[in-house]
Order: structure tokens, then C-alpha cells, then sequence
């Protein structure tokens, strides 16, 4: 004969770089599998060394990476882990980007900008990936940025529940902190049934010289409001729109997100301020001063898991997602 | 000696498909040029035949198409065209796509759908498009969806100034007929120093099964409200909208939007509509039957004529919206 | 343990887009296959929407549609098509194109020309196209246009075994309609034997002025001749073919072509010649008006069906053409 | 200021391989140019080195190679010399195959055959190649193998007014020594304004088994036949052609071809045949033994070296072809 | 049902060109398969056809050519027998270049001149290869010059235990000829344990105008020599290193390498110097006048084996030189 | 007319990251040019942001960036500014890189590992860049990874005309610091007509258990060791080998390098060591503690601009190390 038949298998592998080992170990567990052992450090010089230590060929390959800070050093790990899974045979690499980095620079605000979240979607394309699973990318758009099949997860039935749960939904208002961002509060008011408001920040018509003021466009008086948006960074927006909220008469408002950046002076300003909770996913790592009482965590570790089975075993992802 | 040399020389030459000549026409007038002798016909199978009847080698080449019914055809035709070019050696070409077709399928809503709009830019990368200029692009992320330099023009200057002359700006208040389009209406409020109102549908809570409501969110009575958009196609969105300011004591409705696509009903409904004027652009033509008194259409030529202007001069086209 | 390992599957799913469901029926009973359930309309403005209603996550796809007018359209949506399946997963996509559109575009006659056939193959390979299946290509350096495998299937045991039956095979002569189609014409020679002739159509050497005569180089007197070409499109070479060939003697004149594009004055000019019969095959639905006695359509279908699952199976597409 | 700014200046710049001196250092002549120096040799085990021996940098590369015996020698020869003006900077890589090896591998005949043409454009592109230029490819469609521009040039009007001139024009038929290359002798037919016949090779339906027979398709008898070809080889189709032409009549026999490529038994067989004269280009190479009385060399050079100045000029290489 | 489900099946094929078709045979030998029969032959004019005789359809593909002279020739080889398989719908493409073509082009020593390792590894790529194997890389960085898998095999382990067995280990310096290739003679050290010396060409800075001499840099008076590198090709390094090191007072000289190319003098060089054995590989074919006492050849077979095997198990290569 | 005719114009821009700000400037003044002002800060989440100050439609740009320490952070930088500027027009963009980032990661030692430098040079292609500039690549072959031009700039003769100044060259005598990089001790052998040595790390062989040596190959009792290499990163390699030196009697060991990395614990072992001198150039910039007397740094400003000025002049880079 002029050939040797076998039948075909497929192995799927999961690793992780070192930005979120909490999450990948959750992710790993719901799998039931470990995580591949993986020698990573850095050089003296900070160049990342990489080497997996277990044969990885034909493999169906998982590789998350929560792009937390140092972000950049992060996303070079990643690239350089599909690198070596390219260069080492694996069959497939699906780059599992909880918190997709510079997702915010979606587009060119102003002539000479770059569009970093393409750039981040070719330079994994380049590396090798093949495939890419996020949460809650900052706009949907951003799927299109990759030329492959994208799963996009969505935390909003984890926190809609539990924040439908926690308050009087007669009472409730979803506010979106601002004009752009009324997609996401769209979302919530469709899943709980709620009315909608906006803090939309503008030039006081009164005042000279571009000073701006957050104008509340919708009903919040005595309403439990919960503002909603994809991630927070420096809570700056979110604690002048919960701000501007009680101006108006608010009496409760809660604040609900995707992803917990949570950088530079977010806790103290989260801390000090009237909100009463704020309800995340653990997409990014929290610092332990972030641990405080009115921040509650949920895990997306279980819905990544059955993401990672479904694409594994050509199921349904967005079967996830209905019913 | 071992080479020839001499100095380089570059030609602007400007292209125009069979969809939209008048605004071809008016854009080759405004740089001074005839458009481009070119023989296009359909075959009797449809098949469509282009030659240019000028040698084009070295030119650096504007091919104008805009994206109206029948819209795939049209995008076929700038392809072909684009690849003639190529293979005919023009240094550098431009697509010119004053309406970019398929821009509304920016992003999969569903699991197994399309994101076309990527697949445009992409298509057009594959017959040899170099750059891409466009007006108002559906969403700005779309930008991101071409490998390669994207000249994106905004018509807001243009219809703020003929809005705002023709209101009386104290009583004006700007409305975003839908929750995900709110953005525009964002830079016409602070273009104008006008308040933001949103019209936003939703299911209504006081009625089983699904019935939604048009709700407006913010203050209308008794105001002039200009409903935004980029483009009206149906017109039933905006027709709806202006119906609930109504209900809700505005006292008129102007629309402004940039691409009058017009199909269908959009025509009649306008008409039978309590809109005062509607302010379109034309990016796209417009059928006869929308030559009516309360439709005005401003030019975008002299917009589209600076622009490829700076673009073969390299000047810049962020300087034409700054200042 | 490091991972899950599995057996591994495939799945044959096929899709048809809306250019000619009949054959795409035949083709999926064929297989004993439904056709996957899919959504696809036009919007207002002609954008076509697409979305499969059934997971093809990991399928090997197989993407029917005949280039039929407005063939612009049925092309686009091909690609649209297309683009879904890569972005929902599918393993491999296989475009089958019982018609390639734009086949006769396939090389530039004159500077200037786009060369459309290579385009198309350009675009399918873009929106994320594996492999191409294709009957009778005008040429078969078309092949050549797509960078991956082409399976190209042939009508001709099909069309020679009917004509074969039908005629007096000592009187027939295979005739080809003009002097860059022979090769089409010794392949019919040589599969039944017969003798070749071609009309020649050269401008007449005593007439000044360019007119051109239709010359028959070869036998034709008191013959059968069969006319054969890849396809009939407006009819106008073939119908003058035949009458050049009655006005050399011929007794008898059958045409038999692969592809009935049938376009314009296409039926009415068969109708209105002394051809005695049509012979063509179903790649391309046939306008009611066509169901004319005279016209003989043989179905493709089993021949599509047998390929596919050849292609499938990791069989051999070749061996369903030899012996 | 932020900047230098200069004069654009562009640069000629010719370059040869080792396989056809003569011609190169024709169209140098032709150009007013030297060609660049070229440090060219094979190391010990064949495998070949290269280096100009001046800057290139910046330059309009133009790099002329004719795909002769050994032919896989010279092409990769001709991808090296690509490879290293890529590296080395050159502005715009042109390449010039007067012969374009492999070009008769245009399609599958078979399953599991290569497509060698399309290989070897994919391989120049690869390589660094912007553009081809190439004579009388063996089909045209091979302009469609290259993802580019390809300035396709004609020796007919060099050969046709050559021949036009050398016999009685009304006696002359022009004959295609096989059914499949039918286009070129159609050319030559409404060039000269002469009638057409085919020499078409068949099986003997008087005999069984597969012996076949090479009839005559069209009138020779006491005709002046000029047998067409793009290229001679080996010569046996033309000589047998030209046996096939005197045994129906035919008064003299002469053979014109673009590419002498004079293969193995090729010039005992033309020496020993009836052919009155064979009329080629030096668009190869011919071996000293080939400097027979009856072959007639015509210089393709000027006719190269005119189109390299168009395509340096921005000119049109389409005009050359016109009027 | 929607589709048709089966379980996944490969099969591995072997494929060899016509460079080397002893080693070939062996390794099929080795792994228990039949070659793929294969048509291959060179047409008059030198351009090779190939064509497989089996269906390749779905196969995990290994095609094993080594590149000895003609070189370019058997590159094209195999170049064009990977489109072949890319075309019939091999799965996978492995090509297999026991000693890789150009591979000391692998950088510029000089401007201007190419980078043909670069090339050679774009051309695969081009034609269709998903991987590479080989054996003893000039340098271990051509990997990089892949942009894919390669799988890189050491003859180091067959070669030094043969050596090592064959000489007394005290008595053993290892050398390298050359201040470039030092670091494998460093990996000879190691398996040895033996200390190492450098043979050094330099200017002789007694005397003037560049005249260069060997200098030995290192202890090997007495000694047992044995002069490493990766090839030898025409032994006039190796035959002078030899003479350095018998002028410093070396005892016995042995020279082990991977590659016999052994061009040109190479064999008289060997067999005229007082080199007492020359141990090698047969990853090129050695001509029958290197068949001399002094060459030993070790196959490299069993070790191909083994890695094409592991890769179509998805086994580990890296294992193979573990431990 | 149906075009607008210009004189082509060239306008060379400078840009620098934010990595070594001191030598961009140098360099800009050396060109006698401002740096283009840019905007570029870090948001509080660590994703960098940068804009350009000015058009840079159609310009010739390069683009600086030294990969020091954040290296992943200063490396995304300059990515992101080439995706910038290719969206914003910029006709042609060199990637500056003074010290190649992960040049030392440009082979897999081992299995499984990624090849980081050829990953770098295709994450800058993908992100825009036409050509890259480097001083001192760790190997030659890393040219090779890019596919496009590579200037590839050499300190050799600073340095060596530094130290050959400096130190009495009768008895200078050069070292490589370890067996795999002779290749640049070579370089300086020819160039200072000085003898070779080598520091070579074996397992000693008198002593069980892998306990390492440093043997010094080659004559250097009393004379005056130059230690070369390309970088010193934390300097223990170079330290030990200064101690294996003196412990074989050297008389004075100074280190010459191109890139002062000078990570982790550098500075006080080259502090502590027995040195005399350390001569660097300032590709990278150096941390003030580093500052210490017997570290020399000589400027490469004043190569990088004569290359940009020959790069943009269509000059010769080559030409500067000629002669």
C-alpha cells in the first residue's frame, strides 16, 4: 500500500500566560483539564521567554491572556505564545482575550491616530492565531477588526441576574454615563424591563468657554439607578455620573461592568463615593486594595469554560446565549 | 552610463462608475479635470465590461462610485474598475465611496452572520484599492475595517450650518431617533450648544407580550427638535420618531441626515409625514419622486473635490474639519 | 492530564444561495442531504442579509450558487456567504459555482481591460474561500486563477452519451461555432469519433470595408453537425453558425452546449432557427419561455452530487471522469 | 521645520541575466543604457551567486531574463536577482521574460498535475517582482496568473510584415498545426487578409486502436501555407503539420513562430523537412547548429526596448500595438 | 438531517523527487509505506512535468527531494510536485529537505546581494508547503526563515557516537575549521567531553600585502583531530585546516560532517591529503568516485523515519534528541 | 484635460518614540531637522496613546526607537506609530531600531520555544513597515526575517578606531567571551591585525558532575585582551571571561561592545571586575549609575543620520563601510 490511514483525534490543550493565572486556573477546573506547564520568565533586560513543556503538536490550543497592566508586556506574551505554538505544530490556536487590550482606540478620533485595537487584532492574526474569544468587547465593531471566526461572550445575563436580583425592580433605571455608551444601558433595559437614562456631558449653554456640565436626560428622581457600561478604568466618568444622578434626586445607584480595570485613582474614587455597589466580572485581576466591601466580584470562569468545550467540540457558542 | 534618470512626475486622473455620475461630474468640475473616457456596458447576462479609453500607467487614480440600487451591482463595477487599474499600472488608487454599501452590517448581532462591511474593505484590498475615502461612515470603527489609509469626511459641518440658519437655535433641542445612534446626535448638540433628547424603544412594562413603545428621554415640549442620523433609508425609524416627539408636545421636526438612501416606502412616508423639511446630502442620487418641496439637498462635491485635492497634493484632509 | 482528547469528526453541510434552488435541491436529494436552513433577504436599499439558522461550526460547507442575472448579486451574496461561514467556523469552504460567472473575462483582449474571471476567483479566496468546484470553465486556465484546488467537472460524457444516442453517429460532424473554441469541438471529436469543422468568420476578402463572412472550414455537406460551445448566451454565433452551415449543405443542425445562459433575444432566435434541437444542462435555471420543445436540459445534479461526496470522502474527483 | 523636502527623481535601470547576453545587450543599445554591472557566477555546487556591483537603491529595476535551456537554472537565477534588488532597495521591480518558461503548464490536464505557469508567477511575486513583461505568452490567459501588471507584447506585426512581404498574398493560407492553438492563426488570418486551415490531429476511425491520423481542415491545395505557432520545440507537430499540407497540395510550406526553442531533434527535423523557411524572434537563445539557410531570425529587441521606455515614461505599451 | 457526519480519518503519503531516490527508498523502507508512484520527466526543452498516479486527496503529505546538483532543478522539482499537491487537495504538505539548497545564502555579506535561504523558504511557502524538515541547518536561525513549523533534525548524536567509538577519547581534540562555525564543534565538546581548538585563517601581519595564514589556535600537538562542520563541499578548507593542524603536530586527522556535497576537487582534495577518515551522511547521493576507502557513510534514514512519524502521530520530534 | 500633472516631491520626517529621546535628537540634529512633534502618553491602564503633530501625508518617515527597558512597552510603541502613520498617509516608512529588540531569541534552542526576533520583524511588517535600519544585529541572519530592505548599519570601525588608538596593538590580542561568537572577533582580528583567542566554557573533565571551566583557547600571557561582543547584558559572561584572562596572565582586559544593555547587576560587577576599560556606543541609552569612569560611550548619532540621508536620497548605505 502506498500510505498509512489512522483515525483522526483532536486534544485540547489550555494555557495561560502569567497576567491572570486566578482566572485561568478557574477556567482550567470547569475543563477538567491543567494547564499546560509552561517556563516563562523574563530576561534581565525584560524580553519574555517562553517554552511549553509538554509536546503541543497537532493540539487544539487555548491560550488566555488577560490584557491587565503591564498591558503591553502582557499582549507581547501572548504573541509570542502563539508564536511558539505556530512554530511547535499546534493544529489551532484560539487566543481567549477575557479584556481585550486597547479595545478603546476602536477608531481615529482625530487625523494621525492609530487604530490600536486592529493593530492588536493583525499582530495576534500574525503571530498565528487562528481564532479569538473575548468578553464584552468595547464595541461590536471590533470583531470585524479580525479576519477569522471571533466568539464574543457576553457578561450581561451574570450581571443582569444579579443585579436583578439585588434591587426593586420597580424602582430600577438603567443609566448609560454617557451619550456614547447607551447601547450597553439599551441592553439592560431590554433584559430587566427598566426605563433608560442618560448622563450626557455638555457645554453649559449659560457659561462661556467650553465649561461642561453632566445634564441627566431621563427620569432618575427617587429611582434606584444602576449605571452600566462595558469596563472601568479610572471610575472618573462613573463617579460624576453617579454625581450628577443624585443631583437630580436619584436615591440609590449602583454601578455594574464587564471589566475591572480599576487603574490609578479608580478605588479611592469608587471608595469615597455615594454609590453603594459595584458589581464586576473578574476578566482582569483585581489589586488586593480593590477588595473592598461594596465591590462584589462574579467569576466569568464558567461561561469561558463552556465557551472553550463548545468550539472544541464544533457545538454552538451563541447557543450559549439564547433561550 | 548604467541608468536613466529623470525627474517624477504625478498625475491625479478621476474615475467615475456608472451609479452616481452627476456627483461625479459636479466633483471633476470642482477640481478643474475631465472625468476619465471609459467604456462601461452590461453584457446581456449582466456581466459588466469596463475599459478606460486613456493610457492610465502611473497615475495616481480617484475612482468614484457611490454604493445606491442596485447596490451590488455598483460594487461590482468599482471592483472591476479597480482591477483594471491595477493591471494597467496606476501608481496609486482610491476608492471614492461617498455612501460606503453595506456599512450597517458592521458587526454580527446574531451568532452565523456576516460582517459585510469588513468584507467590502476587504474586496476592495483584493482588487488593488490603495486607500479608501469615504463620507460619514455608519460607525467610525469602520475605519479600522481597511488594511491602509482611510480619508473619512463628515458632512456635520455642512448640514449644522444650513440647520442652525435655518432654526431659531434658543428653541432647538437635537434627538437621536433610536438608543444606538445617539453619538451623532452628541456632536450635533455640541456643534449647536443645542440639549440632547432621545427617542428609545422599548418594550412596553404596563402590556404583556412584547408590544414596544417609542420613549422620548429628555424635554421636547414645545421645541424644535432636528432628528439626526447618518443616513434614511425606510424613513419608518424616523418617521416614527417624529410621531412620538409630536406625542410628546414638540412643536416641530426637522430631519437632517447625510445619505438619503430613500428606499421603499421612505418617499411617501416623508411625505405623509408632520416633518417639516428633511436635509440630506448627495452622497447618493435621488430617485425623481424625492424631488419634493420639503426634501433639500446640499452638495457634498465641494467636500469631495478638496479632499482628493489634499489627498494627491499631500496636504492634509484633517485640516479641512479643523478650526 | 494536560488535556481532552477526542475522536475526530467531519461534518458535510450544504448551503444554496437564492440563484437557483431547483439544482440545489436536486443536489442535496442527491447526497441525501437537506440543505441547511438559512435566512436571506434583501434589505430595501438591495444589501442582501444572510444567517444560517442551524450551528456549522466545524462543517466541511459546501456553498452552491449559479451565477445567473442579475449575476452581480447572486455573486455578492456567494461571497457574503462565504464570509459567514469563515467567521462561524466552518473547517472548510467549499464555493461550488455550477456557472462561473465572468469566465469569458479571462484575459485582457486590449490594454485597459479588468480581468474579471481572476477577479472573482481573487474575491471568493478573500471572503475566505478553500477549494472551487465548477463545471466546463470557458477556459481551463481558469483554474489557474484560483491559488488552491479547483475541482472542475465536465458535462461532456453527459452531453456526448445524449448526442451520441440521438444521431446517425457516421453522418455527424462536430462543428465549432468560431475559431477560438476548437478546443471544445476535438474533444467532442475524439469522444465520438467524428470529424471536425469550424465556422470561421473572417471579413470578406473582396468587399473592402471590413464586412465579415461566416467561412466553413471543413466537410459539412449532407452531414449531421452538432454544434458545441461551453455555453449559449445571446445565441446570435451560434444561430449564425447554423445558418453558414445549411448554406454550405449541411443536412442537419443540433447545437449542445454545457451552460444555458440564454440571455436577451437569446430564446426567440433559437425558436426562430432551423436548429433541430438544444442541448443543454441545468447549471443555470432556465426562464420559463425557454421550456421550448426544441430544448433538451439534462441535469448536472448527480454529477455535482457524486463530486462533492468524492471531495468529501477524500475520494477522487478525477476517477468519475475516467474509464 | 519637521522635514527635507526634494524633487522626486526616478532612474532607469536595465539588468541581464547569463542566459541570453545577446538580447539583453540589444535592448541596452536600444535604451541608450548600459546594462548594470553584475557580478554573476555558480559556486561549486550549482547553486548561483549574485551582486550588482552598483547602488541600485531607489531605482526603476527592469531585469531581463529568457527562459532557455538550462531553464530552472535561469529562472531561479531571475528570482535571485529579484530577491537581492528587493533587499537592495530597488523602487520598482520589473520582469522582462522575452520566453516565459513553463508557460505551456497552464491548466491540469489531468488530475494531479501542477499549474507550473501560475507557479512561476507566484514564485516572481514572491521573490519581489512588481510586474512582468513577457511576448506572445503561450495562451493569454496566463495575464491572469500574476497579481499585478503584465505588459503583454505581440511579435505578430514583426512576423506578419515580414512574411506579408515574402510570399504572394494571394495564395497564401494560413494554417494552425492543431486544433488547439486556432487564435493564432485567426490573428494572422485577419492581419493578412488570408483564408484558414487547421491540421487536426484524430484517431483513424478506419482503423481500430488509436492510430491517428492528421487531416486537413480547409483548402491547401497550390497554396502558399505559412504554418503558425507561438513557439517551435521539438518541431515534430510542424513538421508533421507541414507532411499533412503536401500530401493535400499544398505548393510550399513555411513555418513563423515567435519563440524558436529548437529542442533535442528540433533543427535535424526542420533541416530534413520540405519547410522552405522557418521565421523566428530572438526572444531565445538559438544554438549555433540551428544558423541554418532556411531559419530567418527577426530582432524582438527594439520592440522591448520600446516598451521599457514607455513603462519608465509613463507612457502606454498598448499604444505600441495600435493603428 | 442537515449534513452527514463520518469520523476523521488521515493518511500519510510519501512522495520522493528524482534527486535522490536511494535515501527515499530507505525511508519508506523505514516507515513501512510504498512510495507514491509518481510520473515525473524533464520535456525537450529541460521544464519538468510531474504528476502523481494516485489520489493524494486528504493526505498528510511528506515530499522528500534533496537538493543536490542540478540544484535549481531540483528545487523547481520539488516546488512544482508541492503546487501539484496543493492543487489535488493534499491536507497538509510536508516537504522534507534532508539537506536544504542555498542554505549558506542565509544573510548579506555584502549590499546588494540576495538572501536566497530567505527565498528558498518563500518559494515553498508559495507553492503550498505548511512545513519543513531538515537536517543540520548551516544556521539554526534559517528556521526563522519559515514562517511556519520546522522541524530540524542533528545528525550529531549518529556522528559523534560512531566517531567516538572509533577513536581514543583521551587522545581527542575537536576542531573547528573555521572562526564562523565554532559553535559545532562546541556541541561536539560537550558530547565528548573533548577540548577544543579553532583553525584560524588570518593576515599574516609579518608580511605585507594580505598574504593569509592558518593559524592554530588551540592545543593539538599529539593529538587526535577530528575537524567538524556542517558540509564539506569542495574540501579546500577542510584540506588546508588538516594541513595547519599536522604543521602544529597533530598525531591523526579525521573529519566528520553532515552533508557530502563534495563538488568539483573534493574527492581528489580528500584522497590526496593525509586525512586518515572522512565520516558523513547520505543526505545528498554521493557521485561513485567518492566511493573511496577512506569515506564512511551513515545513514540518515532511521532518524527521517522516525520524524515523519512522529508528525503524523503528533508525537514529539524534540524527543528524538532527548536524553 | 482628464488629469492634473505635478512635479513629484519627496519630504523626508523624522519621529521618535519615547524610549531614548536623547539620541533621536542627536540624530534630527545631525539631519539638520526638528522631530516631527507628537503627542504620546501612557492612559492610567498602561495602553499608549500617540498622535503626530503635523501631516505626514506622502512623506519618506522613520521612525526611532531604541528597545530598552519597558523593552515590551517600547517596542508596542513604535508599532503603534507605524500603524499611525501608515493610516495617516505616510508614502514609505522605515522602522529606526538602534538595538534590536529579542535579537538574541532568533532560533529555537529547543523545542517548543518561539522564535521572537522573526516574530518582531513580522509584527512590524503587518503594522506598516517598508524597511527596517539596525545597528549591529545580534546575527546576520536576522536580516533575512524581514522581507523587505534591511540597512543594516555596523559600529566596527568606531570601536575599533577607539581602541586601536588606545591600546599599543603589538601586543593587543581580541577575545571572543564564548565559542558562538567568534565571528565578531574575527571582524576585529582583520581589521587590527591582532591574534585570536577564545574564552570556551566546557565541563571539566577531571571533575564529575557538569562543573564548567572557562579554558582560554589561544596565546594571551602578557598581553592586552580586548573582549568583543555585540551587547552586554547583566556582563557575567564577559566578567568571567575578564577573570579567565587575567587567571591565564593577562596583562589588561578592556570590553568593547555596540549595545550597552546593561541589565540587573551589570554596572557593579564591570564596577568590581578587573577591567580597565568598557567602550560602548549609544545605541541604548544608559541609566545614570552606569555613568561610572571607566565606561566610554561613543556617539552613533552621526552614522544612523549619514545612513537616513543616503536612504532618502536614493544613495548608498553599503558606500559608508566601503574602504
Amino acid at each position: 500500500m502506498t500510505g498509512i490511514k489512522t483515525t483522526g483525534e483532536k486534544k485540547l490543550m489550555l494555557f495561560s500566560g502569567r497576567a491572570h493565572p486566578g482566572l485561568a486556573g478557574e477556567v482550567a477546573e470547569q475543563l477538567g483539564v491543567e494547564l499546560v506547564p509552561t517556563k516563562a520568565f523574563d530576561f534581565a533586560n525584560g524580553e519574555i521567554y517562553v517554552r511549553f513543556e509538554e509536546s503541543v503538536r497537532g493540539s487544539d490550543a487555548f491560550v488566555i491572556q488577560s490584557h491587565t497592566a503591564p498591558i503591553n508586556k502582557w499582549i507581547m506574551e501572548q504573541l509570542i505564545m502563539v508564536d511558539a505554538l505556530k512554530r511547535a505544530s499546534a493544529k489551532r490556536i484560539t487566543v481567549i482575550m477575557p479584556f481585550y487590550g486597547y479595545a478603546r482606540q476602536d477608531k481615529k478620533h482625530k487625523g494621525r491616530e492609530p487604530i490600536s485595537a486592529r493593530l492588536v487584532a493583525d499582530l495576534l492574526k500574525t503571530a498565528g492565531a487562528d481564532r479569538l474569544m473575548a468578553v464584552d468587547l468595547h464595541t461590536d465593531q471590533i470583531q470585524g477588526f479580525f479576519d477569522g471566526p471571533v466568539d464574543h461572550l457576553f457578561a450581561l445575563p451574570l450581571l443582569t441576574e444579579y443585579v436583578g436580583a439585588r434591587v426593586d425592580r420597580d424602582r430600577l433605571t438603567v443609566v448609560s454615563p454617557d451619550a456614547g455608551r447607551v447601547r450597553v444601558a439599551d441592553r439592560w433595559c431590554d433584559r430587566l424591563g427598566a426605563p433608560l437614562a442618560i448622563v450626557h456631558k455638555r457645554r453649559d449653554p449659560d457659561v462661556a468657554n467650553q465649561v461642561s456640565v453632566h445634564e441627566v436626560v431621563g427620569e432618575v428622581e427617587g429611582r434606584t439607578c444602576v449605571l452600566v457600561d462595558d469596563m472601568i478604568d479610572t471610575a472618573g466618568t462613573i463617579c460624576a455620573a453617579a454625581e450628577a444622578l443624585f443631583a437630580n434626586g436619584a436615591a440609590e445607584v449602583l454601578v455594574a461592568a464587564t471589566h475591572g480595570v480599576l487603574s490609578g485613582p479608580a478605588v479611592d474614587r469608587l471608595k469615597n463615593s455615594r454609590i453603594s455597589e459595584v458589581v464586576l466580572t473578574n476578566t482582569l485581576p483585581l489589586e488586593p486594595q480593590a477588595n473592598i466591601d461594596k465591590v462584589t466580584v462574579l467569576s466569568i470562569a464558567p461561561m469561558l469554560g463552556r465557551a472553550v468545550r463548545e468550539v472544541f467540540d464544533d457545538g454552538s457558542v451563541t447557543s450559549l446565549f439564547e433561550g
